[in-house]
């Protein structure tokens, strides 16, 4: 396929190559390579949307709970009674979040993720800070929902416990492998362990109800022993806001539907909105009963079992099948959810890296057309995280959810301005966004208030975490977050700067070369020096061969080579005392550059042998390598390489 | 200065460059840079020679006795009195060692190392092997002669003894730093540390001796635990020999003074002579001291006290003051010892790099005029080798001495062949050799009689510990030698070949270039890809612009940009559907390549725009240094990077 075209002088020709990468290793491991055209298109309705998305969000039913225990541990068992009614207190959090969102769905139906919207509706910076709070968040949603995953199977199997940091990070890279093979989010294999998760879990958290309303509930039989000794004698303010705060990871996911309303088959908005608020009535519905059903049951937060654990083994009367069956179902679904990280967070370093944010490299899709580099970059940085934290949940969790309430606050606040930049336009006008249309809507007023009740709700629990998890871990975070800022402003700068320096706006063209003077670096005379003086003869007649003379000895044969093989070329034979070979060659160079006139370029030819095995390297010094790099930096000088190949 | 020399119409310039490597941690590390004029040369006499080229020989002294009983340990206490005629064996094995070497010292008065006369008189296999050899043991000194130093403390101070490996790797590195500053091998402040040794040594077999005559020696207390179980109920010949093997290593070292013969005043071959005889004699002497006193006061050989410790204390009654002195003393000539080691590796791989067997770099000499990259790579092997035998002298024994033995029968060989030669020789006559001068002597069938009973008497030892000690660890060295041998031949043949291919005999020069055909690479249309172009320009008329297509959406607008600034330049838009970069590009090239006449040449242009600061290189894929990587291995291609350097 081959298109000609000739406008205003210049001829265009378009070639289509299909040049393929060779079958390797890499096929074998990740799969084929597919072409861009590949790139699949599919919809999916409420019920796989439901599944597909809602696994970030109800897995963290199953450690949410335990966290809460395990603050209130530091008052003593009794302290637990509290547990209800912190949990209460995130279900109506969670309520209008949902709601917030929900307006959200309607108002982007390309997409919004929290970067998107305070991109559109906040400036640069705030969407900045929502980008750094969201990466941060992608790698802890991997970090916890693992740890958390293999700790349920630690708990069914005791006898894991001391591999469980290997079992982590050997699941990240599975999980790598698979996101770089390139899985369809919207496949609706991927509904099944979320639909199995629920199932088990409706089953077990029903069953312990009828037991609760038959009165045939036991407690726990032989409790772990209670995660930390109790600390203080009474109940505080703190003690219960920093409950709070480390329950409300169960929200942790809510925002996933908000990024992904292009999946849902039209009309696509509507689908989204009702799969979110689907999705949070069962979560909510499934987070107060395991709670209720914790205090009942007398369950004891530990490192060593999870409470899902405990409730499956009190309801299922021991470790029976139905037992591992329930705890199958929740390591697969916490898996799911730090899956659905691997999906988000190289999205989002590709949008990111796309607005100049990142390296560029993000942008690039690999073989499989999925984001790889992002994909590698995650999984690497979260084994690094649950190496370092020895894949404790509970050592983790101080860290998580930072990240998402800013972006919830973020997210929320850009909305609310929205609203308020809608009631500002009169009825039918319109005015267009970077991602989306603006239209007047009589309930602005109300959606405002909506979306400005979510922002300052999520924002009060941000402000509670960082306080009252300060020293557990959330200063990591605290300090993050401005320095990933100040990064993304830093690289943003960097490529604009250079765009800049680069655009050919008010660009008068370089100036004319009406002469150019080639230097020859010469390390002795032979086949390959005589290759590339024959090349610097096309260039021109002002050629100057330079020797860089470190063993005096050599000099005299070298000279007398040259004036038998040099065609008449000037020889400069520079004297290292201290023998150095790059330094002098450059300071002749830099001597000569110093001369040159306005339209004068400085060529240096460099002669390299090429040896017929990789390893032949080792026996050569790479000067022509070292002298390439230190003239990179030198201006009006060009370097050329003309090889010599030993056949 | 400035030479001008004009001659046969070629010009020469000889200029001196004062260029001196730049201040930086290197100085304050290792001292300023010396001119290669500042080479020193100072001879020395023979109480300072002994002094400096005895430590390695005479510290053998300090474990030797100790591998005799530890192998004579597998048969119980009951063995070791037979350690007293197994030294006396090895000091008649000394004597003629030494006879035979102090007649190459005569022979070589510019130094005759063992792969010196090996390559002059027995050709270039026997050098390679034992060269390898050589190399092997120089690794070997370092390791076990640190090793036994640190033994010595450790026996003083046996607190340290879980530190062993970390002191070890620790001493190895400070003699790195100190070689690459630079010693003086012939500094007289050298000679300090060997006769303090000897001082301490005479004095502490001296008194034990007239303790034992005057019949006040007693035997040692609280002796160490057995190193070993007693395995076997009778003495057999096996350990016997095996005992002698393992004691041979007090003969390493006595070949130090004639590879250094040009360090001594004139007359330097009697000079160093009369030196070697005086240093054989002493460490027989203090060998066989040891030997019998350690029988004497019933020493046990342990890992956890040395022998030098045992028999200090029990002449010294205790750990005072004197028993300190001696176990320094001991461990100060253990480190010189190990010292020379660092001077003889560095030297004999230049030699060996020189004579194209060993990569070039070898032979260039740091800027403190040593060879730099020899002592690094001493260091750092010596450094694994302790690591992986956990700084046990005793484990380290079976690998060491094969190499020493090894190159004194090739040595040996050599010389009595050089006899023979000589013997062919009439009167008066002379024959040159690489390194030598041959003349007639009379007396050299006398002459070729010693060499050869020396050969004969090494080669027999080698072959009982290749045979004693080949399941203790001895079969590394015998495999390593070879596979060295075989590294050898292939580097050899490298450049070998290499010179031959890039060789001007025969060579009728290039031929000559009429035309070139340029490609420019643009990966867009900016200032750095015009500066490349108005290059290009230079060059030839016969331009085609590449640009390697990933996302259809940015070909419009670079067609656009590169009509009003390509200067009517051809522009080949290649569309990658698999998002390759340099594999179209490549493969372009090559299908341009394919049709290339005889006289054409191609030059890739690669426009690079380089960034101001280092760290900005990670927000940019390397395209250009990987696109020069693959095109390196094209024939008949030129690159030419032209740089763009952002101010």
């Amino acid at each position: 396929m081959r298109t000609l075209e000739k406008e205003s002088g210049t001829t265009v020709l378009r070639q289509t190559t299909e040049y393929q990468p060779p079958r390797s290793w890499r096929t074998w491991l990740i799969g084929r390579p597919l072409r861009t055209a590949d790139a699949p298109n599919q919809a999916i309705g409420k019920a796989v949307g439901l599944a597909v998305f809602a696994s970030d969000a109800l897995s963290s039913t199953a450690y949410a709970t335990d966290e809460i225990l395990f603050v209130l541990a530091a008052a003593g068992a009794v302290a637990f009674v509290y547990a209800l009614p912190i949990a209460l207190a995130i279900v109506a959090l969670l309520t209008i979040v949902t709601l917030s969102y929900e307006q959200t769905i309607h108002a982007y139906p390309d997409g919004g993720g929290a970067y998107i919207v305070a991109r559109d509706n906040l400036g640069e910076f705030p969407a900045q800070m929502a980008g750094g709070a969201l990466l941060t968040d992608y790698i802890l949603t991997v970090a916890v929902s693992v740890a958390s995953g293999v700790a349920q199977l630690t708990s069914a199997y005791p006898s894991l416990s001391p591999y469980r940091v290997l079992l982590s990070v050997g699941l990240v890279l599975l999980m790598m492998l698979v996101n770089l093979r390139g899985v369809r989010e919207s496949g609706a294999i991927l509904a099944i362990p979320s639909y199995f998760f629920l199932a088990m879990m409706l089953l077990t958290v029903g069953s312990g109800f009828m037991q609760y309303v038959t009165g045939s509930l036991g407690t726990v039989e032989h409790p772990p022993h209670l995660g930390r000794e109790p600390l203080m004698r009474s109940v505080t303010l703190f003690l219960l806001l920093h409950a709070f705060s480390n329950g409300t990871t169960a929200l942790t996911g809510v925002e996933a539907i908000s990024n992904g309303v292009t999946a849902f088959k039209e009309p696509r908005s509507r689908n989204a909105g009702i799969t979110l608020i689907w999705m949070s009535a069962i979560l909510g519905t499934l987070f107060l009963g395991i709670t209720f059903l914790a205090g009942r049951i007398a369950a004891t937060p530990s490192e060593s079992e999870t409470l899902i654990s405990q409730l499956a083994r009190t309801t299922y009367d021991g470790r029976g099948l139905m037992y591992l069956i329930t705890i199958a179902a929740t390591t697969l679904i916490l898996t799911m959810a730090a899956n659905t990280a691997f999906a988000g967070f190289p999205r989002l370093s590709a949008l990111l890296a796309a607005d100049g944010f990142l390296p560029r490299q993000l942008t690039y899709r690999g073989s499989r057309l999925v984001y790889s580099r992002g994909i590698v970059a995650l999984a690497l940085i979260a084994s690094l995280l649950i190496a370092l934290f020895q894949a404790s949940v509970n050592a983790l969790i101080p860290l998580y959810a930072i990240g998402v309430f800013l972006s919830f606050t973020l997210s929320q606040a850009g909305m609310a301005h929205r609203w308020w930049k809608t009631g500002r336009l009169s009825a039918g006008q319109e005015a267009h966004e970077r991602s989306s249309v603006l239209r007047h809507d009589p309930r602005w007023a109300f959606k405002m208030v909506i979306n400005g009740l979510g922002s300052v709700c999520t924002a009060m629990v941000m402000l509670i975490f960082a306080v009252t998890k300060f020293h557990d871990g959330a200063w990591i975070v605290i300090l993050l977050i401005p320095i990933l800022v100040a990064m993304f402003s830093a690289i943003h700068y960097h490529y604009r700067d250079l765009a800049a320096r680069l655009s050919l706006e008010q660009y008068g063209g370089p100036a004319r070369i009406s002469r150019q003077r080639v230097i020859l670096a010469v390390s002795g005379v032979h086949r390959g020096t005589l290759t590339a003086l024959r090349y610097a003869r096309t260039l021109s007649d002002d050629i100057t061969a330079v020797h860089i003379c470190i063993d005096q000895n050599e000099v005299e044969s070298l000279r007398s080579k040259w004036e038998s093989w040099g065609d008449g070329v000037r020889l400069v034979v520079l004297d290292s005392p201290y023998r150095l070979l790059l330094e002098p060659l450059l300071g002749y160079i830099e001597q000569i550059a110093a001369q040159r006139q306005p339209n004068e370029i400085i060529t240096i030819i460099v002669p390299q042998f090429v040896p017929r095995r990789w390893w032949h390297n080792f026996l050569h010094t790479q000067t022509a390598m070292w002298l390439r790099l230190m003239l990179l930096f030198k201006p009006g000088i060009v370097i050329t390489d003309v090889p010599y190949q030993i056949e």
